[in-house]
């Protein structure tokens, strides 16, 4: 019989540019939690095994407590490959096919990313798979739409438990290139970060985004020609640009994933959370919000279950 | 009475990062060219006089004869600025509003550039339309739509002789972004050059992005995922990021100018003009090509007239 509060599992996200890893107890608490930036592109000149070792020691991790893995840790170019499990397939075939990493003395998997091999819509991701197990485990059957905005959003279609398709959207990166390498660098400067709902700014970017999707590379020079012509101050222009990507992004998910439904299950955590639900609400979408961070927590420890990893407990 | 093969005019296209000179007759003929990188970019340094003189002095250009500038020269941070003339109006509008460049000896005019003001659709050209009255100078009344591809590819709409509106898509820009400093350039690696229109991967990228503009930071990183899944090669993820970005633009382009005519006048050289032509074709229009440099020259040419800067002449 297991004990709450007691360490029963290490888990692992290991994304393209930081780390977090928490210790949990086996119903899922968490123990402990360290956070770096040591992702997978500073870990490949490190090793992931150095990394791992010394985050375990810093948190006090029992010797021989198993660990497991999601994100870029998998990749081809990370730790090992953990090759992709391909759609449409269950969230629990692809648990099944974690892949042990040669670790003595503690037993540690790396769960697989995702991949849509449709020529017409090819797609991949990594991490957000274990982030849907634990965002819709508990939702039963059905049709569920699910969102998870960052640097390369995915929109995740589940049909009774089995993922059915997906599309990324690259707004997080497409915003830091035009904030950061394009001609709108000299509209927004410095003020690219902290952006908010409420900010009439991206309200109105949204707005714009919501109404031309197919414009998202005009509406951006558009700011370029506001701050010439009207001096829109930089944090507005940054507010502008961050409204019209997303906007765009939830319009063109909408006619894709939501033809039927309006109900959207929005997986974030933070003011990124706060954005988009705002963003759904006035796209028309009724947003159910998850915490990121909660959901892959949760997945992995359903992945660690599927993997035998840790003992079942009554709830 | 001037004279067939003298030199009647110095016309200057001074851009952001390039500078084109042409020495004419009275005609338009061109009897000299400079071409350099000196844009308005390295003129702002090295003084804008100083690289004019030099580039007069090597094409042997008479002492005194009157040059005519468009482009980036007349913006707020080039050699004085044109202030915009504003849309709706007619091309002669625009050039009576040239400006006298303090230059001794010389009679040195810079044409203004355009501006839409409306906060729904703000937007701003420099330099296209100098070529815009070169291309459609003859055309004569009617409507007429006009694409010029390029950096921040606009498209302008000219009823009657008047200007009444444009929009810019940054299609050049956003191309190189990608391929440059987005995740895509690890799909794309040095081959991000010279994509010809008859590339079956460009033609495959124009087909999605006429298809799904909406998609477009969806559709790109569906790039990245091919190159994962099915070794999508170098030059082939060039060839579809540009076909995609191009048939974006064109589809949304179309949805606001051509929805009642089939009819495009295109304003660009080389293979530029060889890939829109080909991608207008595929979007069920119809291209009347017109080469960029004649449109420059020819509307630049007009522009000193319109300014009496040379003599009309009998044709």
């Amino acid at each position: 019989m297991t004990e709450a509060g007691r360490p029963a599992l290490v888990t692992v996200d290991w994304g393209t540019s930081s780390l977090r890893v928490w210790l949990l107890d086996a119903h899922g608490a968490v123990l402990g939690e360290a956070r770096s930036n040591e992702g997978m592109q500073k870990a490949r000149e490190m090793g992931f095994a150095t990394v791992l070792d010394r985050v375990l020691t810093e948190l006090s991790a029992p010797a021989g407590l198993a660990t497991i893995v999601c994100g870029m840790a998998g990749a081809r170019q990370g730790w090992i490959e953990a090759p992709y499990a391909e759609v449409p397939c269950t969230l629990d075939h692809i648990f099944d096919r974690a892949i042990a990493v040669p670790y003595p003395g503690r037993d540690v998997k790396i769960v697989p990313g995702l991949a849509q091999t449709s020529s017409s819509s090819p797609d991949v991701m990594r991490g957000e798979e274990t982030q849907i197990a634990g965002a819709v485990g508990n939702l039963g059957s059905g049709r569920h739409v699910v969102c998870m905005p960052g640097t390369h959003s995915k929109w995740v279609e589940i049909e009774n438990g089995r993922v059915t398709g997906f599309t990324s959207w690259m707004t997080g990166e497409v915003f830091n290139l035009f904030a950061v390498h394009s001609i709108l660098s000299h509209s927004i400067g410095e003020a690219a970060t902290g952006i908010k709902a409420d900010d009439p700014a991206f309200a109105e970017g949204l707005r714009r985004g919501l109404d031309e999707p197919d414009r998202v590379t005009s509406l951006t020079f558009g700011i370029r020609a506001a701050t010439l012509l009207h001096g829109l101050p930089p944090g507005a222009a940054a507010a502008r640009l961050s409204g019209i990507l997303i906007g765009a992004e939830i319009a063109s998910a909408r006619k894709r994933y939501l033809a039927e439904s309006k109900e959207v299950i929005l997986v974030a955590s933070g003011r990124l959370g706060e954005v988009y639900a705002f963003a759904l609400g006035k796209a028309g979408l009724s947003a159910r919000l998850v915490d990121a961070d909660e959901a892959v927590r949760a997945g992995l420890l359903h992945a660690a279950r599927v993997n035998g990893m840790v003992p079942e407990v009554s709830a």
